[in-house]
């Protein structure tokens, strides 16, 4: 928890002996140059996404297909001479989406593209039909008198735009997550809401959502950006607006899946390790290709291109299990191994699609913010600045700081990621081979050189709760 | 017929008395550009385009829809002030889409994004299922072995890329057409085809097809782009492939439509008509923004816009029925109106989308040329070149020129048309309301204008049929 958390300078730096020695070899930095040279004309990257798109194609956690990802990524790991391979479960939700469809029953009958929200509850059979009460944010929502909102469907209008950081996400994203269950305490019959994505198109976005506890489950779906503005542009005519929609989705019994791992073993630290990661579940209407097949891939190929290089520490590549749960396969992971995070010397996930990498950032200790510039001058060839070292880490990594792992991001410009986001056109023809190819580069560049520093990697705080 | 037609200054030159006037009169090239500045200010065509997308939406042929089309467009002419509003009958077929699904099932299972294409039959109830052959186009499919064929799902993956006059549609189109046939008269089960369509995503393209007479009709549909990209991965992975597909098509009884014409009737020669259009219609998916409530609303926006200038011709607006179905409505147009088509001395249709238009071609006897040229000289400003004398007219107008009528074009930027074309991705979002503007600024151009010329239009060629 982050009020346990307190910059390490302030409470051991005189406690750490850091090597006086220079934090990375010539030669390491050499080979590093030679690897990122590699990496820029190789084509493996993008042939394991094309692979896991091609081969198993959309992977919801739970289902047949999630098991054939599974089996997959242990082919591909053993395929591609991963010294070793294994996976350890995790216990899955497991929810499959049915039917989905809605339309305008008056004034202006028309069909609209929705989708359902992940773990959303159905409609009952044949559908529901409920008069709109419209809403711009969660927070209007809230502030609304119930009398106005029971017996109705709640839509709300949230907008988001393209941002090279996809910063609106955070925002938009909040009638996704909890409001159906605002809207439910309000006496709503379900929720629609604008999808959360920067397209103009009539593609709806899915995503994750969760009831709060105690209140009364409500379906609820998206619609495409293009029909929410024609539905906006349906309610300035000022007439009362039916919908009906019919949700076929079912919770079936939580599963066994299982984070997969594979390793290249260090040759001086074996027991020491990088890990780079991605997550090998996706949603269901697309193929995963860009959530997260590409980091699938960009992670998987700069691991093997390592290889050839003997890295001194471990380098660990951990394909996550249902990451779109609510990162189910990362807590497993962190509890799992709870006693031997400490061994985890830099951690980063590569899950925000496969645009070109502008940014590198780090989250260590300040005695490593010179190996962290080593790299970044490493970098610089491939058009990435040197960032800041308030890192996050990525979705499933970001977990691990407050267990004091050290962590990087690699961040890729996200201008168009929320174009495709969760839904049917996440597929492969989204992704450039160049820029999956600078990605596998920079990645195989951090990795390597924080496998190759004899230098003690140290996280930036220290979880006071580590010693209990 | 084309053989029937010969250049018409090759027969007629002498007996056709050209008045030696201007071909336009200054006040009227004034008024045409005053016009012209008039509707680049004009918001009238997107809110027509608008209000026909959000209150009527898609409209499909011989559906409730389209009734509910016919009976807004007579309201919106009447609206805006027409002289004359009135509606001819159309017998047009009915088919509805229903359901439709595919998924591969060997070696590699996964969801195809798939639509069926008009008209097709359905699959027998809970699907069909069959190997996949696979064919780059329809001659291949021609040229092949039926023993290869009989018992098969086929598969065209023809090809098509984007191009300002959306060169490779009349190529690719072919599998749609014509390939059910083909493939049945092999013995195939089933047809699908590569979309026919220039985009990278997950939204199939529908489209007319028609089965031969005699050949058995086999269910025939189109999967996305992003999916034919995915099949043609996997078969290169050299296993056969089985496909699973379930289309709920139903083909009703024929129903009544109508073209729904209005006018603004001229001053000094009410009797002449001067004919722009676009079709009423729209395939089920999208809300037919581009395809073609566009054209609806540039055509009726530039009507209402001269009716200010009080053009001597009349100015007739038709909004053609069922031109998906094949140009359903303007056969009934042409044949209904045989002995009155003399007098439309020059007709066109907007059907090519809203993007802004670079070129004015046009049919007619040479000695109109002048006034072409005057016309052209008036659409200068707004970025459209003079092309040449062999316009077409546009799908539901090309069919007059056989009958003696003089023809335009105003040819837009067909770039990314067939991203959208037949998609649920037609939608209004697309438009770009500047663009848009400037159509209605030339169409209004050349109507008015060739309302106000004093001189006789005459067809570049006559049938030599027409006094039969």
């Amino acid at each position: 928890m982050r009020s346990l958390l307190l910059p390490i300078a302030m409470l051991v730096t005189s406690s750490i002996a850091l090597p006086s020695m220079a934090v990375v070899s010539e030669k390491s930095l050499d080979d590093a140059q030679q690897l990122r040279e590699i990496a820029l004309r190789s084509h493996l990257g993008y042939d394991i996404v094309e692979s896991l798109t091609v081969e198993v194609g959309p992977r919801l956690a739970g289902t047949p297909a999630d098991a054939r990802a599974v089996a997959w990524a242990e082919d591909k790991f053993a395929q591609l001479g991963f010294d070793k391979v294994y996976k350890q479960p995790v216990k899955v939700r497991h929810w499959e989406r049915g039917h989905a469809s809605a339309s305008v029953i008056s004034p202006f009958p028309q069909p609209l593209a929705i989708t359902a929200l992940g773990d959303s509850v159905a409609t009952p059979k044949g559908g529901l039909t409920g008069e709109v009460i419209f809403f711009d944010s969660v927070p209007e929502l809230k502030a609304a008198d119930p009398k106005r909102v029971n017996g109705k469907i709640v839509y709300i209008d949230a907008r988001m735009h393209q941002h090279r950081e996809g910063k609106e996400y955070s925002l938009a994203v909040a009638g996704r997550s909890i409001g159906s269950s605002v809207a439910s305490e309000k006496g709503a019959i379900a929720l629609i809401i604008r999808s959360v994505g920067t397209d103009k198109s009539r593609m709806p976005h899915t995503g994750n959502m969760r009831y709060q506890e105690g209140v009364k489950k409500i379906p609820a779906g998206a619609i495409s950006t293009s029909d929410a503005m024609m539905l906006m542009s349906m309610k300035k005519r000022g007439k009362a607006i039916t919908i009906t929609m019919d949700l076929g989705t079912t919770a079936f019994q939580a599963k066994t899946s299982y984070n997969v791992i594979g390793e290249i073993t260090g040759t001086t630290y074996p027991d020491q390790y990088i890990l780079i990661g991605a997550h090998l579940d996706s949603w269901d209407e697309g193929t995963g290709a860009l959530d997260d097949g590409a980091g699938v891939g960009i992670t998987m190929a700069a691991a093997k291109l390592i290889k050839q290089f003997k890295p001194k520490r471990t380098v660990r590549v951990v394909l996550f299990a249902n990451e779109e749960g609510g990162l189910i396969g990362a807590k497993e992971y962190r509890d799992a191994n709870a006693k031997d995070l400490h061994k985890i010397k830099l951690a980063g996930e590569s899950d925000f699609g496969a645009r070109s990498i502008w940014r590198f950032d780090s989250q260590v200790h300040p005695k490593n913010l010179d190996l962290m510039a080593s790299i970044a001058k490493v970098l610089k060839p491939l058009g990435i600045n040197h960032g800041d070292n308030k890192a996050g880490g990525g979705p499933d990594v970001s977990i691990l700081p407050a267990k004091g792992v050290p962590v990087f991001s690699l961040r890729q410009d996200g201008t168009d990621y929320f174009d495709y986001h969760h839904t049917a056109n996440d597929t492969l023809d989204k992704i450039n081979p160049e820029e999956l190819r600078q990605n596998v580069a920079a990645w195989a560049v951090v990795a390597f050189l924080a496998a190759q520093s004899d230098e003690q990697l140290l996280p930036l705080t220290i979880n006071t709760n580590l010693d209990k």
